[in-house]
């Protein structure tokens, strides 16, 4: 089951910059910055309501956010749903023929266990499933 | 006080196509459709925890979305936050010197009172705010 949104991913060229804007204009205080290395990116999280903004920099030119970055400019990068249970979800949405970039579960930022749905199946948006660890 | 994440503008090309995924993928029904003849939009909604997910899609070719889809093609237009003074608010970031699209606020879809920060100011991003009519 899909309960809320969990987050919304936001590329941003420099991560000090863009968190003074968000913090100013939602009137709250990052409370984490993670390095996901295997990702090439720094990010920062602000919580909103039952949600959050990630906010993404790259730290390599390789990293995804690098790339996304070139190719669009600055932007909003991704949509994450919270859901009660990753593999069930993933197993129903191949059953539903979506294409998924990882069928299983895999360690993100902010404690999660996370998979990437494939934007060529979810209309060009690009769609993090993602599940507390327990 | 800015409240919650009220809601992502998706920009789609065939709102009945992206309603199917994103129906399937929240395991929810959209439960309003809405033209909004001065953006010469289409919208359609799904709940999704506090939050909800608007599909917008283009009426004309002189519509905002069809200039979207043109240039950035499918994907995230914007991001809706609920606050619960929206006159408040604009005077609270025109003094932080943020450039507002709506200095006062206008009507929307969903029986909202909404104003759009210009993106120049929010480092890319085109943001919304917004509050429900009394």
């Amino acid at each position: 089951m899909v309960k809320k949104i969990e987050h919304i991913g936001i590329a941003v060229e420099n991560i000090e910059q863009s968190l003074k804007i968000y913090e100013e204009i939602l009137g709250s205080k990052c409370y984490k910055t993670e390095v996901v290395e295997t990702e090439a990116v720094k990010t920062a999280f602000i919580a909103i309501g039952e949600s959050k903004i990630e906010l993404l920099e790259a730290t390599s030119e390789e990293s995804p956010i690098a790339q996304f970055l070139r190719k669009k400019g600055r932007g909003m990068h991704h949509i994450a749903f919270d859901v009660d249970n990753l593999e069930n979800e993933l197993e129903r949405l191949l059953q539903l023929d979506y294409q998924l970039i990882h069928k299983t579960p895999k360690a993100g930022a902010d404690n999660k266990l996370i998979a990437f749905l494939h934007p060529k199946s979810t209309d060009g948006v690009l769609i993090e499933l993602c599940q507390d660890k327990i």
